[in-house]
């Protein structure tokens, strides 16, 4: 289990590679959620989500030799991003295995930032079908969006941001899919400040995480039929015992409440946010009486979203 | 013509009651204008525009006595929701002239802030018609959204804080539509930095302003086509000759333009703003070699968008 120092370290190290994002506050949605609310806005962040952090920890530590073979992940979009973005800004070559319904700007993104990308179908055995494939024949190395050490260091360092500039938050909500960013923020979050507690927020039709965390064993995705195309992904078998260790609860939400938190902070606080990102909203919406009179730190993940499918 | 003095005064006065809205900078868009380009982003203003600035300024000049018989004004809905507010925040009742095609969030805007929506047709007769009918019955007082001195010394104050965070700027370039922001601005500009140039960004399918400034003369818009809602009005009798002697040019685009550059912005800045905020970026991409590596100040000057009209 990466430690806070690790994650003190990926700071270091990744600080020139990455913006300090803005934490905004929004009276109107406080008004409306009875809470107090601390955006950090990963949606603001280089390749617009909070993955560069963990991409550019982990292939800073890769060898001259590693990289020269080439750097391979599968990713819904804002992993492969990132992480041809790192992997460009050291002069290597990235190979993304993505999902064959990506929106169309995460498709973009990657290759803007001078990734490849190979397709497969969207689920899970196919996926990992077509990563073994290009592994085998090319050798590359497999950077895997979230079940790395080296990138839960990375994640956490959004969380240990938000509690330095906003040390006296009550709670922490994250998005929760494959459990990266989850992972490092309750690591972040318990050090830094040992009272406070640390939630996820995930879909309703993708509640693998949740039913985790109820059985005590990794439980699969039934269906991962959402609108948050960041939050389809398995949990992880290094980032689950992290989040059954740190994480206070999963707070499960609606499609529909997904979209509405969305609706929200577009029309109020006029930033783009992706579905995967507003779910944190919707998880204080939902959970209102849990929240009430705190000061309640969101996670807002990413902003990449293809304007042309809005789902309002 | 309003002084610097007076923008200061505004300023003074209104701070209690407006955002301090933040400048943002971004490298893709500094890349892709060959610019260097500062976004004063009133976007995230107070009722989501600019509009607070002259509108509070104005509101908290009335006397009782004014203040008492009710506040009118016509409005195509950011100068009306922000009086609504201004006045409900001295505890006064405010009726909005309003055309009948404005965006519904603007309408619900205004209702929210507390005013009352008298409808009028989308045309400048109208309009004065109408809202001559309202004054005549009610005996309201006035607030014109941009042919007052007070008006435009409050809209004055975003230039005045764009540059006491850039001091810097060789440019500044600002939507015109009336002509309370430019005008205002141009004040601000010019004497906190007397070397530098101001522009308006004027839609093609409304260059009243354009027309005045090619002949002297105030012209009418012959056309109000644009996706602008916030940029149909015609220039003023007060703005016309500060923007006379102030306005370096104004640079007009067409609808095309302006949709590309809303679309850049959300897309590459993730955050929400109208067309007729976007119309900066377009106009300092339509004349790339004027703004050729210059440092360029661009109000963005609100973010009410109707998310389910978008044009792309």
């Amino acid at each position: 289990m990466p430690t806070f120092k690790d994650i003190q370290d990926a700071h270091e190290r990744i600080r020139p590679f990455i913006h300090r994002t803005p934490v905004l506050t929004n009276s109107s949605l406080n008004e409306h959620s009875g809470a107090v609310l601390y955006f950090k806005c990963e949606n603001f962040q280089k390749a617009g989500a909070f993955k560069i952090r963990g991409a550019t920890n982990t292939v800073l530590q890769l060898s001259e030799e590693e990289l020269s073979s080439g750097v391979v992940t599968a990713s819904s979009g804002n992993h492969g991003a990132a992480l041809s973005m790192a992997v460009s800004n050291r002069g290597g070559k990235t190979t993304v295995v993505m999902p064959n319904n990506t929106p169309k700007i995460k498709v973009n993104n990657v290759e803007r930032n001078g990734g490849e990308i190979i397709w497969c179908e969207p689920n899970q055995e196919s996926r990992e079908q077509v990563l073994k494939e290009v592994l085998d024949e090319t050798g590359s190395v497999l950077v895997h969006p979230y079940n790395d050490e080296r990138i839960i260091a990375g994640q956490g360092t959004a969380a240990k941001e938000l509690l330095e500039d906003i040390p006296e938050l009550d709670c922490i909500v994250s998005p929760v899919s494959g459990g990266g960013l989850l992972s490092g923020t309750s690591i972040s979050a318990k050090s830094m400040n040992p009272g406070i507690q640390v939630f996820g927020a995930e879909p309703k039709e993708a509640d693998d995480a949740y039913r985790s965390l109820e059985t005590g064993e990794i439980q699969s995705n039934e269906t991962t039929n959402t609108i948050c195309d960041g939050l389809r992904a398995q949990i992880g078998t290094i980032t689950f015992p992290i989040i059954q260790e740190n994480v206070d609860g999963i707070i499960t939400v609606s499609e529909e409440e997904i979209i509405e938190s969305m609706k929200m902070i577009w029309e109020r606080m006029k930033i783009i946010v992706e579905p995967s990102s507003s779910i944190t909203l919707a998880a204080v919406m939902k959970d209102k009486e849990r929240f009430a009179g705190q000061r309640v730190g969101l996670i807002l993940s990413g902003g990449n979203v293809d304007l042309g499918e809005l789902p309002f």
